[in-house]
């Protein structure tokens, strides 16, 4: 059951916000959709963007330009919120920003008490598909991509799960979370001190042994704080060259990690996505 | 003296934010500004985008998508704050936000203790141009326009200063705020409960007896919550009529009063104020 909490029309389409509990989650989640102009004659096709650490669901329908592009396009826009949230969803213990509420990292937790509710991986790839496919004018084409955090959410959420999306991309994807300070805070709470168990949320390792090789856009500006320690987009280039999955990637000068370099190649994105779902 | 406090590429060119000592305001502002790539080969001309109620320099700069388009067309973008700020600046006793700190209405105020800082006709007039011009490559063709409040001020702006600036558009804007609840309460603090004195402060009035005609564009959402009582676009559109002054007012189906409405056609704003600027 979807609750619309707001509605806006942009670009001739409409922008919706949703309440809903989530069975996966074991919480009431928000998201936000786009629909564009095109679901008024069928259904469309829907892009899932997954944002990066600290967001909701509304940094990227407000601050990303997207709908523009997708108007012109007809692809639906679903941006989740990061992390499983409410007052019976544990958090950081010490507050920080970068693990807990606003940090579920798109994996499925094994470890207490986080394997409780922080299962974000099956809820983007199941159980929010599912619902919107059922409720909205959008149809099974789907395409994933994301920014930082949510870069590293869309490669392990495609690259686990081979013939559920037709197209991948990232901004500024935490490209190696088992080589980022980030990632091992995040990976040693959620899946346990065995890294081992790691492997199966690595973009670098899952490309490495991946059954299906969808081309990928991956930008990341080169005045980014966060470029070396956390992001390493070269471990991600390697992965791709050393088993020749199609990568193309675009190291900009002087863009960091906002919001306004999103917005700066986010069309790009739309284009690059558009190309597999209406093949 | 200009102190940059945040700078991001973005469109190709730039987004930054300066803190300044205003002596027109006697307080410490902060505003931004966009410089497009064209600023490498020559001085731009520019844009001022006047915000609604509540707004910083901020929310344009994040929500609105005008960069794109002012990177291809080679416009400078600049958005002040909405009033004085800081702890030595009197706001709305009882702590609204629709008057005082954020809702400064850009006039410029008579009556104490207002007197003191609130001047923000003069600001955004005189003071930020002159700032930019002798700082950044800027030159003076200066266009102007914003939102509700602000577009209210772009409006009172442009006709109380005939020859300052080269066009002039807004979305929905206040069109009569002698005639509004927000302009009753804001004019009868600033100005005084003289209401002869709110004359010169209301677009409406102005247009009756204005020397300069710029075309004017305005765009108004039917779905506005506070279309009837607060912004009357209809008033304006009389106002025009009465005088032969050129309006091209478009009303917008299920449209209301957010930046999803602002970013669905702020790209024809920044065209309709290039076709001037550029002449």
């Amino acid at each position: 059951m979807l609750e619309e909490i707001a509605v806006n029309r942009c670009f001739g389409g409409w922008h919706r916000r949703y309440r809903h509990y989530s069975s996966t989650l074991r919480c009431t989640m928000v998201f936000a959709v786009y629909l564009p102009p095109q679901v008024e004659s069928g259904t469309v096709p829907t892009l899932y963007w997954l944002s990066g650490l600290t967001c909701s669901d509304e940094n990227f329908m407000q601050k990303a330009g997207a709908m523009r592009v997708a108007a012109e396009l007809g692809i639906a826009l679903v941006a989740p919120d990061t992390s499983p949230r409410g007052a019976g969803v544990p958090g950081d213990p010490a507050g920080a920003w970068d693990f807990g509420h606003g940090a579920g990292f798109y994996v499925n937790a094994t470890q207490p008490p986080w394997v409780e509710h922080y299962r974000m991986h099956d809820y983007v790839v199941h159980e929010l598909p599912e619902l919107l496919e059922a409720s909205l004018p959008v149809d099974t084409r789907r395409g994933i991509y994301g920014h930082s955090m949510g870069g590293h959410g869309a490669l392990v959420c495609a690259l686990r799960n081979p013939g559920r999306y037709r197209s991948l991309s990232a901004l500024a994807p935490i490209s190696h979370p088992l080589g980022s300070p980030w990632g091992q805070k995040a990976f040693s709470h959620y899946l346990g001190e065995d890294r081992a168990a790691w492997q199966a949320w690595d973009a670098c390792a899952l490309i490495a042994r991946a059954d299906e090789r969808l081309p990928l856009l991956v930008d990341q500006g080169e005045a980014d704080a966060f470029l070396a320690e956390q992001l390493q987009p070269e471990l991600l280039r390697q992965a791709c060259a050393a088993v020749g999955h199609p990568l193309r990637l675009r190291l900009h000068p002087g863009y960091d990690h906002s919001y306004y370099f999103i917005a700066s190649f986010i069309d790009d994105h739309l284009r690059h996505h558009a190309a597999a779902l209406f093949r």
